[in-house]
């Protein structure tokens, strides 16, 4: 089996920590591995890292490759410019089936967290047989609240009960407060953990079928990939959910039970961090005086916080963010700020 | 006249922007100069600087000379180690006598803020006229609310209508909070600014009735200069106010009337900043965003606070400290805990 991670991304959410040029996957928000490298960890021994394959952008492509010296130089993948999931996955799919031929490749983002990689691989594994089989496998993680920013699988027919294999009889983007809570409730859905198993040519084979023009654009580059840079900023954009997954008559899915989080803002970063007796979130050089309930993250240099509860407070080499726990996610307003203010240093 | 600056402090209220090696009156915690640039820079035309002294600490001295490059080196004084404030005053002035002889001196401190310069050196002058005839004057501030932290003068009879001059009936420190109240409401009092004019011999004279051992050591001290390491160790620790002022029978005290504060922490600085349109005091780089009443202060760096409010921040090259305005007093917790933690480079 061959892995894709998909490393493009350039999110706001972590932001000061993370910028332009530092994207969330390259930052070590846990332990001392980023979160990339950690990707990259997991999967072996089921896929060591001479099969993993990196599809990233050229601006962070020197930091993916330094963070990754167990991964092939040549199965990093720098897209010209950002066309979304669907082109990034397709135009890798071809580039690895030229290398390696018609194998089952997982692709899986980069900057997800797993609490428990041996359960993770278990369920890489199962998918990996019911994928060798022709299917299209959607690992699925079972709801903990009805959250909003995610897509839901509903679940159709069961076809394997000891593996909890089932169709997806829907496959449904971020829904609404109401309809997430209804989903929720119901027990018959589970989360996208945006990770997909297939055979190459499966996938290149239903790219076809659903983004036809998308699939003969692949399939020139493929013809010339010296025309890289004339002819990948024409591919559309849509993402592989829309564009594919959504489409899909025969998308099944596996539970992925391993303490699995998308990790989509500090706070949620702030659940999974070792806490102090008042419930403070912390790392690194940390002073907490009648203080509680806090993320109190130092990247560089020493946080002091004296009485303050339920804030994030987020120290970089050149910044600091404090904001209230629960509208940790606002964070974007100040990028957009700086936007704005065309403070391209601080982005 | 000549002024005497006592600039020995080590406070840690401005923690973490204030340190040992760079105490309060070495920073500029307002505009371009600091505030020992400042209290020598409103000084003139009336006391130049060259005809300013400062008693300060050998550790800060270099600094000191070279933030006041107007004032002879001769005449910044480095006391081996702090023997509080009548040991420094009684030493600097021995020293003042024996360079330009008996005159009047004005003892102030460092690190204390007047918004109006002019009417400042206008008491002093009148001040001058005052202890040039024998008399001790303590500037007096007209209280603006029942402040526990300062020293107050009763004021007795009055001496001259036109320029405020009144004897000080009682000379009294820091009162608890009930005294403090009857003392602002009964209108009788003025807040001790710490700011002394007197003839050198006067004083001499008043430490030599009212501490004769440290005014002994301090004449052996005079006739063997080159002792000062073995000498000044054993200086007796007291206050001028406590040693001296609260003895004297014969102190008179002048209206002080120029936006005089004594910068006592964060939140009497946040009362003197600019303001943003939602009250927000700020100083360098800053976003706020929906935050209203803070205090947001880029040393270095940028501070971003979304959705906070009435909070001090504060962020200095390798620190940042987070307390709700109210307690900002409160920083010295902090240092107390870097003190048991040795954490000796954040002091």
């Amino acid at each position: 089996m061959q892995a894709l991670i998909l490393a493009g991304g350039s999110g706001t959410r972590f932001w000061p920590l993370s910028r332009r040029s530092k994207p969330k996957q390259l930052l070590a928000l846990e332990g001392e591995r980023t979160l990339l490298q950690a990707t990259v960890d997991r999967l072996a021994p089921l896929v060591p890292a001479e099969s993993v394959w990196v599809c990233t952008t050229r601006e962070i492509a020197g930091d993916v490759a330094e963070q990754l010296p167990g991964v092939p130089a040549e199965q990093i993948l720098s897209e010209p410019e950002g066309r979304d999931t669907a082109a990034a996955i397709g135009w890798s799919v071809h580039r690895i089936r030229a290398a390696v031929g018609d194998q089952v490749v997982v692709v899986l983002p980069a900057d997800h967290r797993v609490g428990r990689a041996d359960a993770f691989r278990a369920t890489l594994e199962e998918a990996q047989r019911v994928a060798d089989g022709g299917s299209v496998v959607a690992l699925g993680v079972e709801p903990r609240w009805a959250e909003v920013a995610y897509g839901y699988l509903e679940l159709g027919d069961t076809l394997d009960e000891a593996t909890g294999l089932r169709r997806v009889a829907r496959f449904t983007e971020k829904p609404n407060a109401e309809t997430a809570k209804e989903f929720y409730d119901s027990g018959n859905y589970r989360w996208n953990g945006g990770i997909f198993v297939f055979r190459g040519s499966v996938l290149l084979d239903r790219l076809e079928r659903h983004q036809p023009e998308l699939a003969a654009a692949l399939e020139e580059l493929a013809r010339r990939p010296d025309a890289i840079d004339e002819l990948y900023g024409k591919l559309p954009r849509i993402s592989i959910d829309f564009g594919v997954m959504e489409h899909l008559e025969d998308l099944v899915t596996l539970p992925l039970d391993c303490e699995w989080s998308d990790l989509g803002g500090w706070a949620a970063l702030a659940e999974l961090l070792p806490t102090d007796a008042a419930g403070n979130a912390v790392r690194g050089s940390v002073l907490a005086i009648d203080a509680a309930d806090n993320l109190l993250y130092a990247d560089h240099g020493t946080v002091a916080a004296i009485g303050v509860t339920g804030m994030v407070i987020i120290r970089t080499g050149d910044t600091v963010l404090v904001v209230p726990r629960e509208r940790a996610e606002e964070v974007r307003l100040v990028t957009e700020e700086l936007k704005r203010r065309r403070n391209d240093e601080l982005l």
